[in-house]
């Protein structure tokens, strides 16, 4: 895939220019001095000759067809460059020039036709607005970064900003780590992120897949194709403008509670996707993710020559969520033997300050031997005696790659011989003990979610028909808040357990829908104009005889001609009470790219005070559902507190999953609220107690 | 302070060695290569000669006094040595030789010894177990770390782990950062953590102090020292140790929600402390802080050459809970004049991928300029018209140092020049914006523990006679334990408003007392055995009869017998119901360091599930009792929320100094709990509605 791009044979830079420093100069220098081997075809209408090549006053000149494209000229050139392109057949079209989209509309519009003179004539574009691309394996440098060629290895990299990809260019350098590829994307006209992820996974010399981005083209295709890539190796990916996005407005709790990062957290958590939150952690995961497997557990062995470091190590394990390894008794025995007997070999094992290499060698086999252990951290500081790369020398040599080794060599010049060698070695080196860490959490998240179980999504058998009569009428009166009665009715036929009830037009009506249901009642406002029922006064709970309804019902409807006189009442809804239990609240918000996100929380203050919930996307699994009930703080609330009992778990997992096959089969839903489920016992059925929904205008499907 | 510590004129150095690698001689070879111009005596029973210096085979054979004996003979000739160093009247020793308290009991008592020697003899002792120190002031490398002399600046740094220094030694060696002092503290035998920040707070040649400790000597003493020393310059401390200590036992809520990491949080937080979470953040905050001005306030500027690492350091100062700035409108309107139509003047600025040093230095003018800018951050990407090092000098010729600049130079070898014009024009630059907000946060926060007002505790006018007379009793009994009555005895007599209510000791007495102090009543069970009355059915609340209360008495009576049947029941309490209001809990539990550390967060499950309380140490102002309810994530439970009322906030301040007063008064106090505490509408008084406390056993008044 994308062979055109990252494999051509020939490379044409359409504004090739003489003066250095300019970018058609540049590039054109990168394409020779990087060494790339394929036909390299200069086009400048002052013609001549440049670093050696023949200039082609215009492509149509050239005698042959290219495979690649590079175009360098002011934006209202850059179209007629772009024909000129596929006339020659090429498969793939570079535009570094800016003023597209990022200039307006009239830059949007010359984009559109940009990208469609490109796909008409069977060409992909990257860019425009961009860098250019790197590939390591056949020394192709169609950028115009200066720093010359990157080492090569295991890490491709993908950028939507090209400031970054020079910043991260620098940074390998300096850091000495390997790239594949380095692809900044601009404007993604064309190749978007969904591209590269498709066309990484099965790049054999990539190993762990970089991206930077700051938006996404397609939120279904995204997680499609980060979650297959993911299956095969890492994704890291560093979203940035995450807080500065305002709230959008809504009506419903969940949509309040879902903010602009929950909607990529979610997808990101989906697809298998590493999420870095700052740039140090992109190369800082991508280093070890890309040198080392992934642990099988999150058990680690620290081995050091120092106390403070261990401690500080230890800690940032502790803090990090994952465990301290314990060492097995009878390794422990026979590692003693082997070191000096102020040595200490609990965890972390301190091969004392003195350490040669032959310490930190016996502790690592140690180690590595056990079954209990999952990952490796190795710290060194430079003291006295201490040989930093015959240690990372003599640790490299020994290890048998069952399992992941970090290291950590701390302090500068001194032990940068040491981290040069474990940099050589494939062994990730940090700065701090904690950086460590956090990459080898990184590593366990990724591992935990390689091992997930197979996702299989329930479908409940459900009336599908009756939801579709409902909304069909809504949405033609325009009346797109649904208000309890008609929400309850949906959820109803999506097997939701709903309390017997009816709407009372009249105090007599009321007073016998409550004896035929039979008592205590609840009743409830019905207004198409009022939202929080319970501010108003629009709720009576508890209601015990005929003469406490109909007194409530005429008192309610007084109470809210006062407060509310223009609203239309369409009565009162008369409703069994329901027993008592632990309220929660499940919800569903339309997120615009990766559709419907589920959440769930327990009611009251847990929501509206500590804001303790979870999103995760639809589709859901029955597995992915008690997750979400579990990452919650308040989870132990459900596995009963003082006093209370345990409630059933499966059972409001199964609501979950019965609100994303709803809000899976009918997109006009935007947003969904049942607060609260009222959750009894293992072996109960949750009670919908009140329930609200929304949905798109007619027109709008999605 | 330490003089004779930091400025001897003479140093011996027992046990001085010929072998290079052995301790003994790269001490000697540090203090003669570095430079060191006061005169140094090697001591060898060997004698001869050494590096050109003639060796006596005791100190006692040199002719004249020393300030400073460095001793690194083996452990059991140590305190020989120290006799020696103090027969010639040395006003330091260093010990560097281990074998001391870290061995066990044994070692603990030689290094009391040694101690002793040295207090008796008028010297100060630093170590034992320690790498020994470095002055760059007068180039005394009295230390055996490699890698010679550190730069010289403005970084004292002291740490308890002697492998940590020569991290930091290379650390600071690698990043160009330059050190005033580096103590290695050891064992603490003598010189602690309290003498450094007290010598170092009024050493001129020391900017910033930076500490890494493990424990501390003595919490009052430390807080006294730290505090005094933050008033006159930065202090960063990285604490370790804080996750592995396993959580103590303990009676109270408060007591099982203090970890052994809050007590120091707390006095962190009191002393004006930046706290660094990791070794990163250790140097991070400490360049910031010793090259730059704290800012006035939380508006940072962001100024950028690049749009992606614009958004990511915008993201952070948000994360941060810093406010990105809005530049005033006429500055804005002048900038733009001066930057190409392209740039963009909000916040970030951005100076475009192609900016010369002259458009930073306009930004930055700009934002040097408008009084509503705190602090500014300048981000630069190596694109292919970025010159790093002009950039960094252009930068640092057109500082004001109105406010504090930080950079961060992305990338690797390409940006490095330009890093290094930074570091040596004092502009700390960071790997990433990430780190570089982070520092800004340390600063801020030091910022603003800087401009706090004074701390003025209020005394109450208290019964402290009538507590006195209470513990002493129950100090002789032997119960330590109180139970909920003479707890609020206690509490009463230091102002807390309690409910009427009298001990029945059967049915008829417990009418008779409801009666007396009016319906409806509650009813508690008083038994020295019952901790947890409630779970005991030891509780009745809202009686509102006669009847009901007999009834009550009899029927909790047998239910306890039943459940409890060795259970001492002293009778039943019978109580005036407290008037509904919001349940809060306020506790105290001792720190063996810290002293008495009061505790707030609502009552139920805000404390049960979600564990939200904060802690704070006493004695404590009214306005970090305000602070302290604030930093909870409860606080806007407070302010009322949904159909019900603001609570008297100041009425809560107000009862946590009281507690602060009670338990500063009586050390004896070592847990307590009012559990919860009922609070009411502004300008009602908050009621006790249980409380309990512990006492410590007669003879250990800590």
């Amino acid at each position: 895939m994308l062979e055109k791009l990252f494999l051509p044979e020939s490379v044409a830079v359409i504004g090739a220019s003489k003066k250095p420093g300019k970018v058609g100069h540049d590039i054109l220098k990168n394409l020779i001095t990087c060494g790339f081997k394929g036909k390299i075809i200069p086009v400048n209408p002052s013609g001549g000759e440049l670093l050696g090549l023949k200039v082609y006053s215009s492509l149509r000149d050239y005698e042959s067809t290219v495979d690649q494209v590079i175009i360098v000229v002011p934006g209202k050139y850059v179209c007629d460059a772009a024909r000129d392109a596929v006339a020659k057949k090429a498969g793939s079209v570079i535009v570094i020039s800016a003023g597209f989209k990022e200039t307006g509309e009239e830059g949007r519009q010359k984009e559109l036709q940009l990208a469609d003179i490109c796909r008409s004539g069977g060409a992909r574009l990257l860019g425009p607005n961009c860098l250019g691309l790197i590939n390591t394996e056949n020394n192709l440098n169609a950028s115009f970064a200066g720093g010359g060629m990157p080492e090569s290895g295991g890490i491709a990299v993908f950028s939507q900003s090209g400031a970054l990809c020079t910043a991260m260019l620098d940074m390998a350098k300096g850091r000495h780590l390997g790239l594949s590829k380095l692809v900044s994307i601009g404007n993604k006209a064309d190749i978007s992120e969904v591209d590269l992820l498709q066309s990484l996974a099965s790049d054999e010399s990539t190993k762990v897949i970089v991206g930077y981005l700051e938006d996404i083209s397609s939120g279904d295709k995204f997680i499609k194709a980060a979650e297959e890539a993911s299956n095969v190796k890492p994704v890291v990916i560093l979203k940035s403008g995450t807080t500065a996005a305002g709230q959008k407005a809504a009506a419903s709790h969940t949509g309040v509670l879902a903010g602009a990062e929950t909607a990529y957290g979610a997808a990101f958590k989906r697809s298998g996707v590493c999420r870095a939150d700052t740039f140090d952690a992109l190369f800082d995961y991508a280093t070890a993710l890309s040198m080392q497997p992934p642990p099988k557990g999150d058990r680690i062995l620290i081995i050091t020559n120092a106390g403070g470091p261990g401690t500080m190590a230890a800690d940032a394990v502790e803090k990090a969520g994952m465990q301290v390894a314990e060492l097995d008794r009878n390794i422990t025995t026979a590692l003693r033997a082997k070191l000096p007997a102020a040595a200490s070999v609990g965890n972390p094992i301190d091969v004392l300050g003195d350490a040669d290499p032959e310490r930190y060698v016996e502790a690592l086999k140690a180690a590595q031997q056990d079954a209990d252990v999952d990952g490796i951290l190795i710290l060194l500081t430079p003291q006295a005696m201490t040989k930093p790369a015959e240690t990372a020398r003599a640790i490299a040599a020994n290890l048998d790659h069952s399992k992941p080794v970090l290291a950590s060599f701390m302090g500068g010049a001194d032990v940068l011989p040491g981290r040069r060698e474990l940099a050589a070695a494939g062994l990730p080196d940090y700065e701090s003990p904690e950086r460590a860490v956090a990459a080898l959490r990184a590593m366990h998240q990724y591992g935990v979610w390689k091992r997930r179980p197979p996702r299989l999504v329930t479908r409940f058998p459900v009336n599908r028909r009756r939801v579709e009569r409902i909304i069909t009428r809504k949405q033609r009166t325009g009346r797109l808040q649904l208000g309890e009665v008609k929400a309850k009715d949906i959820l109803k036929a999506y097997g939701f357990h709903i309390l017997p009830g009816h709407l009372a037009i009249d105090a007599q009506e009321a007073a016998e829908v409550a004896r035929f249901i039979g008592f205590p009642v609840a009743m409830k406002i019905v207004s198409p104009n009022i939202i929080h029922k319970t501010d108003l006064g629009g709720v009576r709970l508890n209601l015990g005889s005929s003469q406490e309804v109909e007194d409530a019902f005429e008192l309610m409807t007084l109470r809210i001609r006062q407060h509310a006189p223009d609203a239309i009442i369409e009565g009162i809804y008369v409703e069994k009470m329901a027993e008592s239990g632990l309220e929660i609240i499940l919800g569903m918000t339309r997120d615009p790219q990766f559709g419907p996100m589920l959440m769930f929380g327990l009611g009251g203050i847990f929501v509206e005070v500590m804001k303790d919930v979870t999103f995760y996307l639809a589709p859901i699994t029955e597995d992915e559902a008690i997750q979400m009930l579990k990452s919650t703080r308040s989870y132990e609330m459900l596995k009963g507190k003082r006093g209370s009992k345990e409630v059933d778990i499966h059972a409001i997992a199964g609501a979950l999953q019965r609100i994303s096959q709803l809000t899976t089969d009918f997109p006009q839903i935007v947003e969904l609220d049942i607060n609260p489920l009222i959750v009894g016992e293992i072996g109960s059925d949750p009670v919908v107690a009140d329930a609200r929904m929304t949905f798109a205008p007619k027109n709008n499907k999605k």
